[in-house]
């Protein structure tokens, strides 16, 4: 078995009938670094007409899925397994919401199992029966008035909280600051030009001078200003200060 | 301002093309609990045909929506917003996944702030000058190479965070067993019928006896029995010694 790629999960779709969902969960798989498809008996065959539009990039994903007549036979090679279901079994099995669940395939791929994610048909999701072969469930922390996720949704969200639980939550970019903090002896020289300006602007009233210099140094402070935003705003103050009186 | 309801934050749409991805976007904030949304110039204006259609049992969200004609009308009323983009966008701007975000807005609502969250146009996402109204970013962990989420799916994933944020990521329903764990003394007498019947079987040849039945007792560890568990083995064990011996 060639798909199960080494610390990823299997995802494992039970029966999918509409051709855009299985091409909306490559997508969903591409998203967050899945690859590897399997597809338990599709209604209508495989290839499907109608997947491949609804992927997106992800074709790689359809161009390795394999197709099974069985789910004993999907889940044959994996050693855990986790059943998404939206309703109670009655089975006395573990249940885990998404990132419980995929912190625990998390630990057993880095372990060298192979971990599969089992997904029931739109309608009826998956049977009991089905539910029996896997080692855990999964259900999904939603609001129980509006409970129903499509079978996409439901694969993003096992894929984005595999990801964070992987350790490859990486961000696509993060914030940069463009120079470091200012140190104190930047700020304390603006917050002088800035006071000595409005000194002489006859801004304070005396009895509440002190207070206001404290209260504006503090949202300076909260700024959390940088050697550049200092130079800016020091730029600023000296443009206000050349212009002319205002009549 | 009625929609802001009282910590949950604002989803805010920002010239939304396609009638589907603001029903789909309504029925995933119906998924995790969230009722305000805003739309800012929708294209061909408000209500929009097909709307409904998409937005499966979430019609309370698209009851309840509110449409602005700027982007800065639509933040007016809220203490903290976050802008969510794919690419990077050369502001000095805090950057977070999609879980810090929605913990820095939960802190944020539960201290009485109202927080939205700013999504952008299906093909060009939010303007640089729209970002610069927001207090940081929020972007998703995506594969690099597979990055495209839809913006239904950038809500799902915002608003499941939210709900694990708030502390609301409360499943349906959770793992039962129907008797607690089996006192030792159960098990004990388990495992004593179990090897006096493979005795008796002949099961064990002589030299490796005990490592055979050391293993065994630790795979029935493993299955962590219930009481109930250990009565339905036993049971099994007295129906397999009445059976008639094959030939």
């Amino acid at each position: 078995m060639t798909d199960s790629s080494p610390n990823r999960p299997v995802i494992i779709l039970v029966e999918p009938q509409l051709a855009e969902n299985i091409g909306m969960t490559a997508r969903a798989m591409g998203n967050f670094g899945l690859d590897a498809l399997r597809i338990v008996n599709p209604k209508g065959g495989w290839p499907m007409k109608g997947v491949r539009e609804t992927a997106s990039s992800a074709t790689h994903v359809l161009d390795g899925t394999t197709v099974f007549p069985t789910v004993p036979e999907a889940l044959a090679d994996l050693h855990y397994v986790l059943a998404t279901t939206a309703r109670e079994r009655g089975q006395m099995k573990r249940v885990f919401g998404p990132d419980e669940g995929m912190a625990e395939a998390a630990g057993r791929l880095a372990a060298g199992e192979k971990v599969g994610i089992l997904f029931g048909r739109e309608r009826v999701g998956l049977s009991n029966d089905e539910v029996s072969l896997a080692d855990a469930i999964v259900t999904f922390p939603v609001d129980p008035d509006h409970a129903s996720l499509n079978l996409a949704q439901s694969v993003l969200l096992m894929g984005y909280e595999w990801r964070r639980a992987a350790g490859r939550a990486v961000l696509p970019f993060a914030g940069a600051m463009r120079s470091g903090p200012a140190p104190r002896e930047a700020l304390i020289s603006l917050f002088e030009s800035l006071e000595s300006d409005l000194d002489a602007a006859g801004y304070y009233p005396p009895a509440k001078r002190d207070g206001m210099i404290r209260n504006m140094r503090d949202m300076f402070h909260r700024m959390a200003m940088t050697e550049q935003d200092v130079r800016t705003f020091r730029g600023a103050l000296r443009a206000l200060a050349r212009r002319p009186p205002e009549e």
